[in-house]
Parts: structure tokens; sequence; C-alpha cells
């Protein structure tokens, strides 16, 4: 298969450590399109994955998933984009397309499903992901970014957007007027409190840290801000929500969250700590409520997402670095130091690649 | 109040026996509905108080919240039924009224709720339930049993049927073709076959019990059975299911049973195990699983599973006792020694008590 050069910058070994490399991807086959990147947002998986935190790590790793850029060149079966359109890949860049998940277009439950970097594709080699100069990817798996949106604040909508609209959508968190409580609030859980307002929810922050309230409510326009520590707050605000995303992968508990929920209310799970969570049969069966769980979204809805947010007019809030500082992005991201995404802009990549 | 004496059957202290036992209720007012207790289903829940395993238990007792029978007086200001009509109470006899509860006809999720036995009226009196031969009711809390149900089988639709029925409608658990698990087949168990059967699903079951496949299959009409401690049978039925009810409430774990769902799956637990569950977030998250939890159900979706069980001519597989024996019964029900469920023929106490 022809191939071309392309620059990025990669882990060779799980210290952690980006450093600029070089490696090839495919040329245009009929049914690819080829886009020069222009951003790229850093995702906590990224972090994981360089570190081989949850194993079977793939090195060199070009990490990447939430990248958007602009079509230099389309394949001569390409019928929904041209040259010089906006487009972005997500999480994926492949799926069995027979399965009955790719069949309800939830290609990302696919068992065969290829992601974007550290994966395999249908030829068994590596995938390489957005921290890097071009992308080549198959049309079905590449969307849309609405030309009313700039581009560097819609990268991480491809992941933290999608992973927070979907759960809202599919489990029916969007009833104008409903209370929706926001546990964590990062890089997915302040999409989730833009997705909330858009949809005419009343926003609660659930959070760890009593730093975060000011700008919570007077920036984001939440209405409620809780400390989860603050055990009073916690109990006083009990059965005062209706719906709850719950986007923290680190260890905590359920109990205290089901606590907050009505009648009738959902408390959907879209980070992964590693133990399990102790779930208390009362707190389900006493209130007909729901825990549930969401991984981003299929294709067909992260276009609907991305239309949606341009109709709404929403992007990520970022902070914008230099290929240059991807590592000390990294060091801080680590220690959620970030507001509330970093997004790499890429013409510094393309630049020192020249 | 005027009162009027009423015989039946009850716990004067947790031992669990239970004998003879004189006690009044309330002449009927402007809103009551008076019926004479044809038959009283035994549930499971009955055993649990009497003894006072869950704390809380007031004696004396009359348990029995599946109680059938024909009205004889009605309060002046009763519109839906007439004397001679056949009618039932349930788990329930009041509840406010006016919180989001009661306005959304989840009357069983009002905090205020008052139960049919074994619970304190608005006066602060015990309520008795259906182990005798006369109930007071108001109008509101009176089902009425179609005329085409027998009453002896309609008895435990009142508590068994609508706590497996209420789940699979409001968490969606009814599209025609899907493939429906059923954890556990005691009283609540075969009722969820055959609402599952009567919805068009293809019924597993799911049991610790292999003596009881041939009837499962051949009786009930499952399509299939597996038998819950068969490691390779659970792995090879892996993904195999669409919804999953619940109803064990004996200890367990979820993770073998979430293995049975293929994505967007659904599992609704109906029986309270003492110990929290361990929920494994990968359960959920990869999958778009839910798992939901449902206590019995309103009054109005109540009379919308009887009239469905009417056009459906479903009943409940029962035992029918005479009250003598039910000292007898419980002590089969502790062993689950009963297919599917004990009804009292409460002619028998009628008869005694002339």
């Amino acid at each position: 298969m022809a191939q071309f050069e392309v620059h990025g910058y990669a882990a060779q070994d799980s210290s952690g450590h980006l450093a600029p490399h070089t490696f090839t991807r495919r040329k245009a086959g009929p049914n690819d399109v080829v886009f020069k990147i222009t951003h790229c947002g850093i995702c906590h998986s990224d972090l994981h994955q360089i570190r081989d935190e949850w194993g079977g790590s793939i090195f060199p790793m070009v990490p990447g998933h939430e990248l958007v850029g602009i079509v230099t060149e389309v394949g001569k079966d390409v019928t929904k984009f041209k040259v010089g359109d906006h487009v972005g890949v997500g999480c994926m860049v492949s799926s069995c397309g027979q399965c009955d998940a790719c069949d309800k277009d939830v290609e990302q439950y696919c068992t065969k499903a290829v992601w974007t970097y550290n994966s395999l594709d249908e030829e068994k080699q590596p995938t390489y992901g957005g921290y890097s100069t071009f992308m080549v990817a198959k049309e079905k798996f590449v969307l849309r970014i609405p030309e009313s949106l700039p581009l560097d604040g819609a990268a991480p909508l491809l992941c933290a957007g999608v992973t927070t609209y979907s759960p809202m959508r599919y489990f029916g968190m969007t009833e104008k007027g409903k209370r929706f409580g926001v546990v964590g609030l990062g890089g997915l859980g302040h999409m989730a409190v833009k997705f909330g307002k858009a949809f005419g929810l009343e926003v609660t922050i659930i959070s760890t840290s009593p730093r975060k309230k000011t700008e919570a409510i007077d920036v984001l326009g939440a209405e409620r801000f809780l400390v989860s520590s603050d055990k009073e707050a916690m109990k006083a605000a009990a059965k005062s929500l209706d719906y709850i995303l719950d986007t923290v992968s680190a260890a905590h508990e359920l109990d205290p969250l089901l606590n907050l929920l009505n009648v009738n209310g959902k408390l959907v799970l879209v980070g992964i700590p590693e133990r399990p969570f102790q779930l208390p049969p009362g707190q389900v069966i006493f209130g007909r409520r729901l825990v549930g769980g969401s991984l981003i979204g299929g294709l067909k809805e992260t276009q609907e997402m991305l239309d949606f947010c341009a109709e709404k007019n929403i992007t990520s809030t970022i902070e914008t670095i230099s290929i240059d500082d991807v590592n000390k992005a990294l060091e801080r991201l680590a220690k959620s130091d970030v507001k509330y995404r970093f997004v790499i802009d890429m013409e510094s990549l393309h630049r020192s690649s020249l």
C-alpha cells in the first residue's frame, strides 16, 4: 500500500514522555479522506495510554483522538467531503459494519472497532492519532465540523463532547426544567454543563473542589454547586436532582449520589474507576432509579452533536498550547490543572516539520 | 369512628406463628368500599414481617396485601364500585395525594404511603391486612378485578403481578421478539415469565435450581433455562439477552448477570438482598447497559395490569390452602416449596367465624 510521511509526537515507552516522531500513513484509497490536522485535544485517556496504565499499550504511540482540520484530498468514491472542508476524527476509525452494534449506529460497541490510536487496524497495523500533521481516515469515520464553529474549540467535542451528549440523549436526560447534576468539573464535566444549559436544565455541579465554585456559577452558568465532601450540604440536597452524569474516574461512592436523586432519577456513569461500585439495591428500588453507563457515541450521533453545537454555539472551553509544550501540559493534566481542555495548535508542528 | 368486628389470623409476636384473632375496622365512610375477602395471596414479605426480619413490626399483625373479594357496601360518595363487584387491594391503602410521586401516579414512592398492614394510618392506628374476613378501604386504593379472571388466581396479581409488570413497562422491556431473562422462578419470577410471553418476548429463566427446568419450559413455556451456577453455560450465553428482571432477594452477584446482556441491555432489580451489590462500572459503560430498580406499582398501573391480564387471560399459578393450613404454608414458603404462590381460600375463615 502506498504511503506518505507524517510528523508527529510519540511516546516511545511508558515513561509518559512525548518526543518528535516521523511515521507513515496510507495514501488515500477510494473511500478515504485526507486532512491537514489543525488542532488536537488532549484527553485524559491519552495520559493513561502513553503511561500504559490500562495495559497493552503499543509503542511508539502517537496519541490523540480529538483531531480536526481541513481536507486536502479525497478518494474517488468519497461523496460527503471535498478539499477545504472542515472535518474531524474522534475515537474510532473503523468497525465491522455488520454486527448488531454497527447496525444500530453504536459502532463504539462493535467488538471489532478500531480505535484512532493504540489499536490495530484490519491489516494488524498500529493506528496513530492526532498529535501529528496529517490524518487519513475512511469517509464514514470522518465528521463534518460546522463552519460556524472554531476548529480549536470544536476539537474536544469529538470525545469529551459526544461522551456527555450521547448519554443525555439516550437515557432521556434532556427534559426542559429538570434538575441535572454533573459530577466532576473537568473536560467531560464542563461539556455536560454546557449541554445541560442548552437543553434548558437546571444544573448542579458536584465536585470535590470548593475552589471551582465561583467560576462554575459565574462563567459556566451552573445554578448550584455542591461540595461532595460536605455531608450536611449533600444531605440537605437529598432528592433534589432528576438526572446525574458522573464523569469521575477516580474511586468514589455511588450511595451519596443516589441520595440526591428524586423518584425516577437517573445516574449515568461515563468515568471508569478501577474498582467496582457498591450499589445498595434499595437505592434503585425505592424510587425506581437507574444507574446506566455510556461510552463515547456512534458516528451518526457524533455528527448530530456537532450540528447541535453549531445551532447552540457550543464549543469546549480550552487552553491552547504549542506542540513544544505538550509534555508540560500532560503534567498539568495529571494534576487536573486545566480549564477545561488542552488543545494543541498543530500549526506549531507543521512549522517545525518544514 | 364507628367500627365493626372482623375475624382474621394474626401474629402476636415475632415467633412467626399465626393464630385466630378478632379485631375491628372502621365502618364505611363516604369514600370507602367494604368487601368480603374471598382470597388472599401469601407474599414472601409477609414472612419477613411476621418474623420482624425487617425491624419495626407492629403486633398483633394481620398480614396480607394480595386480597380480593366481593363488594358488600359502598360509601355515599363512591362512584366506581357497587355491591357485588369483584375488587381487590394491593400493598397500599393510602398516600398523601399531593406530592410529586402521587402526582405522577406512583403512590408507592410517596413518603407518606400507608401500607395495607404493619403500617400506621393517618390516625396513627395500625393497619390490618387480608388474612381476614372483611376489608374497608378508600375507593382510590381499591382495584377492579375483571369478571373474567378467577378471584383466587387474580389475588397475587396485586403484588407479584404488578411488581413484575410495572418495571417491564416503565423500563421498556416489552418489545416483541426481544430476549428476556428472568432471575428466580418463584412468585414474582413466574409472573414475569407470563408477562414476557404475553409481550411476545423470548424468555430465558435463570435459576439456581436445575430441577425447575422441565416445568419452566413445558408448563410455563420459557424458551431457555440457565442454571446460574453452571459457569460454562452462563459464559456461553454471554450477550444473549436484551432484558433481565432479577426477582431474587437472597444475596447474589450482578456481574454474571450483566455478562448476559447485549449492548443497550437492561437489568432491573425487584428483590432486595440485604447487602449492596458490586457493580463494575465497565459492565454498564461498555455496552450502554443500565441497572434499574422498581417497587410494586401505582394504582393506575395496577388497574392497567389487571385489565391486561384479563385481555391476555393471565393469572398466577397458585396452590390454594385453607386458613387452618396457613402456618404450614408459611413453613413451606420459607423453603421456597410452592408453585408458585399460596392463596388462602378465605371461605374457610368465614365458616369458622360464624
